[in-house]
C-alpha cells in the first residue's frame, strides 16, 4: 500500500457536498438559504471557506460540487468566480441523504479517470489549521490503497453533538502507518455519561464526516452494501443522467448504508486543525467573541444588566432587560428567543413549522436570485410589493405572468425595459406597466445597482405565476 | 356641608387629563401613540374606557378633555364620537404636568359656570367596577363643599408602585362624614420594606391621582400655593388663549405643588371598585390571563418548555425554547424582552432612545392621521415606501412639496385626484404621479378603505416638507 504514495496530481479530486438545510441554524437559515450559505463566524460563508480551502490542495478542475437543485443559483454563482467548470456541478432534484450524492460523484469521476483518488468533503466544517487540514487530506489520498479512510478528531471533550468512532488499539495490528488506525465501530452520538466514558476510555475519535478513497473503491463498497444503488449509478454516464430515475432511488445516509458495513475502511487520526462542527447555534455561540458580560450582540442591540446574551439583529431595535444565558436571533418574519442549552431544539420548530406548511422555514423576505434580490416588503388580498435590486449588466429572464400585471417605479439607477417586443429606458424616478400576458424583460444596462419597486397586482400573485421564455441562468 | 348634598346635574363637570406619554409601555406605546390609546387590556384604550364610563355621570357637554397638541387627531376623533364639544378639548402646546393642565381646565370650567363642581381624571386606571367607581365620584362632587377631595384606595399588598396617603386615625375628629378623612401627609413610592410598615400600620391608602373639588377651590388654593400660576390663568379667557405664555409657565404637579400643601383637603376612601393603575408591563402582565404553564400569548407564537412568558407579537412569528419568567413586546422596528421584574427599567430603555435622538421610542412604523394611516415599508437615500389608507370620504389636507415628488399606484379601491388644479380619478390597479412643488389632494370618494402605495423620491424625505393649503383637519 505504501507504494501508492506517489499518486498524481490530475488523479486527485474533492467533492463538496452542499446539499443540506441546516435547520438547526433556523430563523437564520432557511432551506432556500442554508447554512452554508449564510455567513455565521467569518465574511465568508462556509461553502466558500470549503471551497477556498481544497482549491490550495486540488485544481479547479478537479473539484466536484454536490449540491441540490435549490441551491442551482448559488453554486452557478461560484462555480464562476472560482472555475469550477460547468461538468462538475451535480443538481439532485431533491435530498436523498448523503450515500447517493457520494456515489453519483464517484461515478461521475470514475468514467473520467478510473485511477482517480476523492475526497468527500461535508461543508458545515470550521477548520482553523486549513495548512495542516490539507496536509492530512492528502496523505489520506496518497495511503489510502484499495480502503475507505475515515478521518477521526481526537476528542478533547465530552461532547455529546457528535458521532464517534472506536478504533482497535494503536498499538495493535490496526496501526498501517502513523495514525493510521483499524475501525472497531461506529456510535451514534451519547449522552453525557456516555460521552465522559468514551473520553476516559480512550481510543474514541469524534466521526468529522471527511471519506477518502479511490473512486473504484467507493463504487466497489456501494456495489457491495448497497446493491440497489449501484445498478442506477451505472445507468449514468454524464452529469445530466442523474434526474432520471432519481425519485426511484432510496434515501440512505453513507455512514449507515456503507462504512458501518465494510471491511475496507481505515480511520486517519487529524489532530491540531482546529476542527468544529458547527452544527447548532450553541456550538456557534461557544466560539464567537464575547465582552466582559459575556455577551455577543451584532446589530442594534441595547442591554442593561444582561449576561452571557448572545444576540443578532438584522434591521431593528432589541431592548435586552436583566437577561441571562439567552441567544437570541432576529430576522424580519421571524424571531428566535431559546435558552442556550436548548438550542438544538430550534429543529423541532423547524419541524412545527413543515407540518404546518408555514413559510417562515423555507425562506426569508429577502429572496437572492442570480440576476440580484428581492424583498417582500407587505402583501394583500390583491397586492404584493416588492423592492428589486438588479446587479450590474444583469437581466431577469424574458417571461409573462398570465394572472398579475405589475408597476415597476425606478428609485435608484436605470433599467432597460423590453415590452410586447418594443425596448424603452425608464430612469430613477419614473415609472412604468406591465399589464397581465405581456412578455417582458427587466435589464439593468449599466455598471451601478438598479433599484425599483415593484407593485404586483391580481388575484393571484405568487412565484410560480411566471413564464420564462429565456434566461440568462438556467432556469426554463 | 352636608347640605350641599343637592348640587344640581348641570353644575358637575368632569377634566379627562390626557396628556401623559406612558414611556413604561414602549415599544408598545410611542410618543405619538401613548399608553391611553392602546388597547392593552381590553378591546377599548384606556381613554376611551375612561370616557365612556364617566359619561354614565357626567353628560358630554360638561366634559373637558385635556390633552396635548401631539394627540389632537385622536382627540377630534373621540370628541366627535363622543359628542364633546370642540369648546371643552384643550390641546397643550407641550407637557406642563399635571397643575398647570388642571389649572387650565378649572379656570375654562369656572369661567363657564362659577358654581362648577370638577373631579379631575387621569386615564391610565383600569376600573372594574364602574357603578361603585361613579357613586364614589358623584359622592365627593356633592359633599366636597369647598375642600379639594382627594381618592384614596384601601391598599390590600405590600405595593412600591404607587404613592401613599397618610390619614389621621378615623375614629379622630378628622371623620366627617362615611370614608372621609383628613389627611396627614403624602409618601413617595416606598422601597417593600416601608410599604409592608405601610401595611401593618394601617392608615395609609395609594393615592389614586383623581381629585374633586369646586373650581373656584381649584383656582383658590392654585392662587395661594402657585401664584404665578394663577396669574398666568387669569389671563385665559377662551380656549385658545392657553397657547399665549405656555412656554413661560413652570412645569409642576398638582401633587406637590399644591394638594401636598393645601389646607383645604380631604381624602375620601374608594373600597371596592377594582381599581388598578396600569404603571407598568408587570402591572398589567399580573391582570391579564395565563394558561396553565402561566404564559400569555398574543400573536404568533410558537412555545417549546417555557413558562410564566408573556409575549406579544404584531406581524411576525415569535419561537420562544425553554424561557422563564420574561415579558417579549415585539413590534415592527423594536423588540423588548425584559426580565419580568426589572419591566419598570423600559424607561431607562426610552431615555437613552431620547438622548440619542432616535425615532423608536417617538413613533410606530404606521402612523394614524386623521384621515386614516400610512406604514413606512422602507427607505433608501433618496426613495421612501408606504403604504398608505384613506378612511371612506376622507381628504388629505390640499398640499405641496417642495423637494420630493410622489408616485401612487392604487391597489385597493378609487382615488379622487386634485393636481395642479384639475381633478380625475384613479382606480385599483392604476398610478399617478405627483411632481415636486406641484399643488395637490388624494380624496377618497366612496364608502369603502382606499389603499395605495406611495414611492416617494427626492433628496429630502421627512414628514416636514409638507405645506399645507387646505386641511379638513384643524392642521394648518
Amino acid at each position: 500500500m505504501h507504494k501508492a504514495q506517489g499518486i498524481k496530481k490530475h488523479d486527485k479530486y474533492a467533492v463538496l457536498l452542499a446539499g443540506g438545510q441546516g435547520s438547526r441554524f433556523w430563523p437564520q437559515s432557511r432551506i432556500l438559504e442554508p447554512k452554508q450559505f449564510i455567513s455565521l463566524y467569518k465574511k465568508t460563508n462556509l461553502f466558500e471557506q470549503s471551497l477556498k480551502r481544497i482549491r490550495r490542495l486540488i485544481p479547479s478542475r478537479n473539484i466536484l460540487i454536490s449540491s441540490s437543485e435549490l441551491y442551482r443559483t448559488q453554486i452557478l454563482e461560484y462555480a464562476r468566480i472560482f472555475n469550477i467548470p460547468r461538468p462538475n456541478l451535480i443538481f439532485e432534484p431533491e435530498g436523498k441523504n448523503t450515500a447517493p450524492s457520494i456515489g453519483v460523484a464517484a461515478r461521475l469521476i470514475h468514467l473520467r479517470d478510473p485511477q482517480a483518488r476523492v475526497c468527500m468533503l461535508p461543508c458545515d466544517h470550521l477548520i482553523q489549521n486549513e495548512g495542516q487540514f490539507l496536509k492530512i487530506i492528502d496523505k489520506a489520498l496518497n495511503i489510502c490503497g484499495d480502503n475507505l479512510v475515515i478521518f477521526g478528531i481526537p476528542p478533547y471533550r465530552a461532547a455529546t453533538g457528535y458521532g464517534y468512532i472506536k478504533v482497535t488499539k494503536p498499538q495493535s495490528q490496526g496501526v498501517r502507518s502513523k495514525g493510521l488506525y483499524s475501525v472497531d465501530k461506529f456510535c451514534e452520538k451519547p449522552n453525557l455519561k456516555r460521552a465522559q466514558r468514551f473520553l476516559k476510555a480512550g481510543g474514541y475519535f469524534w466521526n468529522s464526516g471527511i471519506f477518502a478513497g479511490a473512486a473504484d473503491t467507493f463504487l466497489r463498497e456501494i456495489g457491495k452494501h448497497l446493491p440497489e444503488l449501484h445498478r442506477k449509478l451505472e445507468n449514468i454516464h454524464v452529469n445530466s443522467d442523474i434526474t432520471r430515475d432519481w425519485k426511484a432511488i432510496k434515501s440512505i445516509s453513507f455512514d449507515y448504508g456503507v462504512m458501518e458495513k465494510t471491511r475496507s475502511l481505515l480511520m486517519l487520526k487529524v489532530a491540531k486543525i482546529g476542527w468544529l462542527d458547527l452544527g447548532s447555534w450553541q456550538a456557534w455561540d461557544e466560539i464567537i467573541p464575547k465582552d466582559k458580560e459575556g455577551n455577543a450582540f451584532k446589530g442594534d442591540i441595547i442591554s442593561l444588566d444582561s449576561r452571557n446574551i448572545t444576540a443578532l439583529s438584522q434591521n431593528r431595535l432589541i431592548a435586552a432587560i436583566g437577561l441571562e444565558n439567552l441567544i437570541v436571533i432576529d430576522t424580519p418574519d421571524a424571531l428566535l428567543i431559546t435558552k442556550k442549552e436548548r438550542s438544538e431544539d430550534v429543529k423541532k420548530i423547524v419541524d412545527i413549522l413543515k407540518a404546518n406548511k408555514r413559510q417562515e422555514h423555507y425562506l426569508h423576505l429577502t429572496v437572492h436570485r442570480p440576476w440580484g434580490h428581492y424583498t417582500v416588503l407587505n402583501k394583500g388580498q390583491d397586492f404584493k410589493i416588492k423592492l428589486v435590486e438588479v446587479k450590474p449588466h444583469r437581466s431577469l429572464s424574458l417571461q409573462l405572468h398570465k394572472k398579475r400585471s405589475e408597476h415597476w417605479i425606478i428609485v435608484e439607477g436605470r433599467a432597460k425595459i423590453i415590452r410586447g417586443g418594443k425596448s424603452y429606458c425608464v430612469n430613477s424616478n419614473e415609472s412604468t406597466f406591465i399589464p397581465v400576458s405581456c412578455v417582458h424583460r427587466l435589464i439593468n444596462p449599466d455598471d451601478t445597482v438598479l433599484r425599483l419597486v415593484e407593485v404586483q397586482s391580481g388575484r393571484y400573485l405568487e412565484e410560480d405565476d411566471i413564464i420564462r421564455l429565456k434566461d440568462d441562468f438556467e432556469r426554463i
